[in-house]
């Protein structure tokens, strides 16, 4: 389920990636990491929400909550999601973007 | 292709939604209504990209970047949208949340 409203102000990370299809895509170490670097930003001061969303052509979109941009970057700088990082730009994105953002209004329905 | 990084500070709003899957889904307008909105969000002033990615299970995450938080406010008041935005709540969408965002920081590789 999708993280759910909070009281602004608060941050958003929007990162949107390309990744492979096929066969080499499945074996290139993505899914565990992707799913590590989900269980270990749940475990970081001040988040607040994970979403992500990837369709069968590989294009994805995560969005990351954070309680202020001082947690959004301490998160980035996470040894092991350094490492996560560089391996994407390396070898899991054929490209990708991020959008930081301060979180101005937000509702749910 | 996703919107590339432009110069902040401008406006991002994340929509999430779950759609039903299955047949019922493939018949209820929803298709046609999204790539309408799709194209007239690119004819109106201010806009900058639209992101969009839905999974095999309904997941959904666009976000659209515009010019201000003016731009991206009048895009929701224009009629043919509130139609799109009411048909949605009743009929198109499980659930669904909006967050309107400031980006204060972006780039792409």
């Amino acid at each position: 389920m999708f993280t759910t409203a909070h009281k602004p102000p608060y941050t958003a990370v929007i990162f949107t990636s390309v990744r492979p299809v096929g066969e080499t895509a499945q074996v290139d170490g993505y899914s565990e990491a992707a799913q590590r670097m989900d269980e270990l930003a749940r475990e970081q001061p001040g988040f607040l929400g994970n979403d992500s969303v990837r369709d069968e052509n590989g294009y994805g979109i995560t969005v990351s909550y954070w309680k202020d941009e001082h947690s959004a970057r301490a998160w980035k700088q996470v040894q092991e999601h350094l490492h996560a990082q560089s391996t994407g730009r390396k070898k899991w994105y054929k490209n990708y973007s991020v959008h930081v953002a301060t979180v101005n209004r937000a509702y749910s329905g």
